[in-house]
């Protein structure tokens, strides 16, 4: 009875949509993975583990693997796989990270140090590409052919977009097309993979392996649009990550691209002294988020991310209700309610 | 006749020992697997052919793949698996080196500029993840999981021994056996895999994959060593390096591990100076090859080398006698004898 009151004590107010449902769900299977990666990280050469250990023990979301662990229970999985695979997915993400922050020359991630400010840059690459290595070594140790044919592909996709991201940086005539292209790649392949990989266990036919990846592909592009708004909304404290840290890196994402695309001369040339020569002064964030807010770039970039979010929710639309079916819709929610 | 008497005609001065045997065993196989890896490495995203092409074109001996090529026809293997993974080899290599060159701030790689020098750390990091990821896909076309193993077994080695060597870098107490830890990891263990995963497509009993895995990581380190005291006994034409590159890095080698134990405390002053503190001046690499001299620890260097060779010519034992063996020993005889 007391919880039937409770409920209804909520309705007038909805609680905010969040990752809490996918946590529940997938937590048993989640701590096991947590348990695989710290013991799968280890070596003899203990800077190895040292260095994995800081960044993997950095409070990420572990996104990825939960998405790894809640497709394959969608699809009816009921076996231990999905362990040793989701944590597979967390090793390339990781070893992406590493590369990704010496690619940007990142100081802080999360709210602390990255591993190439404390241990420098040599260490970060050399450690990235172990933990590459020893995801392909689980990945053989399970055995699917399948399996290894997606997270290599998804691998060799997300260096592709890293390229791309960096011949585009610092470009104010990004398309948003260009944009979409990057963002696809370095971030939406890994959940479209990831969501896949749980079809592929639970043996489901090809519209369901398909579907998932659909959703973890559109959801990936939406999560990776609202981190970017995200770096010009936040506060500092939800965000975990600095305010501004993209604008100052110069860095082309698609409030920017939407801005300079709505702006004036004099805008532009704003634009292109902030982040093309990286000519900034203290003013100069405050005036960007005022130009994006001028444009209604902020709002739109989230309205672009509705629209993948949108597609993302539909593409699940093969699998009966359920308890994972509503913890991943409710993610999608989540995803882009963080920007408000 | 004429072949007999000009055979009689040099028997009194022998020919040196090459690869030139080796390369015409498996001249054709190794077309194909140069016209693979320009394939393979193809993207839309032009900066990583350009980049990859950049240091696969650069004149490399392209000795893993035909390792691969030659011990797969020694075990009589007759289909076209080899020259896929001939090329997977080469690619993993080739991402190592793109790493090794980020890391060691190298500008030149057997006498060109390095893809670093060109073109940036951050694009030869994305570029070698790559070339690491595309290994792999094409890994898991030729679909064997053994292979997969033995290659993500190896990949993950190597970047250990990268993470050992990074830590051992300018210390001159580091030992002969925290050396051999090192060569064995980063150079070896490829020779070995290469080797190796020419038994398996063969389908050859375990005896003979264990014979060409201890010829390739024997050869493989005989092979080091001798470039190790290339760096400071070679004339740069032959060499296509830098004579200097090592002591300049202050890379503890062989040499220099030799030396400083045969030498005393103001010997023990030089060496710490020039390699620990890197303080160096001109003359200060004419006396670090003094110093060897001294204490034959060049010499003792291509004798230590001699004994790894001669393992690895006796793993061939389990093999009757015939051309690709006697390739393969003769390789052994090059790789040594480079040093005179």
């Amino acid at each position: 009875m007391a919880v039937i009151i409770s409920l209804e004590g909520e309705r007038g107010k909805p609680a905010r949509p969040s990752a809490a449902a996918l946590i529940a769900l997938a937590g048993d299977d989640l701590k096991q993975v947590n348990e695989l990666i710290l013991q799968r990280m280890q070596s003899p050469v203990v800077l190895i583990p040292q260095l994995a250990g800081h960044i993997i023990a950095a409070g990420g979301k572990r996104l990825r693997p939960l998405l790894t662990l809640v497709s394959a229970r969608l699809c009816g999985y009921s076996g231990r796989r999905h362990v040793a695979l989701a944590a597979c997915v967390e090793f390339i993400h990781t070893a992406t990270l590493l590369h990704d922050d010496v690619v940007d020359e990142s100081d802080l991630r999360r709210g602390l140090a990255t591993a190439n400010a404390v241990w420098g840059n040599k260490a970060s690459v050399l450690v990235g590409d172990f933990l590459f290595s020893r995801a392909f070594q689980v990945m053989v140790e399970d055995g699917s052919l399948a399996v290894l044919s997606i997270l290599s592909n998804a691998s060799a996709v997300i260096a592709e977009g890293e390229v791309m991201q960096l011949l585009t940086a610092n470009d104010t005539e990004t398309s948003e097309r260009a944009y979409l292209d990057v963002i696809k790649a370095k971030t939406a392949t890994l959940f479209a993979a990831a969501c896949r990989v749980g079809a592929v266990i639970a043996d489901r036919p090809k519209i369901e392996e398909n579907a998932l990846e659909s959703y973890g592909l559109n959801l990936g592009i939406a999560f990776q649009v609202i981190d970017d708004v995200l770096d010009y909304a936040a506060h500092q404290a939800t965000l975990g990550k600095t305010v501004g840290d993209d604008f100052r890196d110069g860095k082309i994402t698609l409030p920017v691209v939407l801005a300079y695309l709505r702006g004036d001369a004099e805008e532009r040339r704003f634009w292109r002294r902030t982040l093309e020569d990286q000519e900034q002064t203290g003013d100069d964030l405050a005036q960007a988020v005022r130009l994006m807010e001028k444009h209604g770039a902020l709002r739109d970039s989230v309205e672009r991310a509705r629209h993948y979010g949108a597609i993302a929710r539909d593409a699940l639309g093969v699998f009966p209700d359920g308890p994972e079916k509503r913890a991943l819709v409710e993610l999608v929610d989540f995803a882009i309610d963080r920007a408000y």
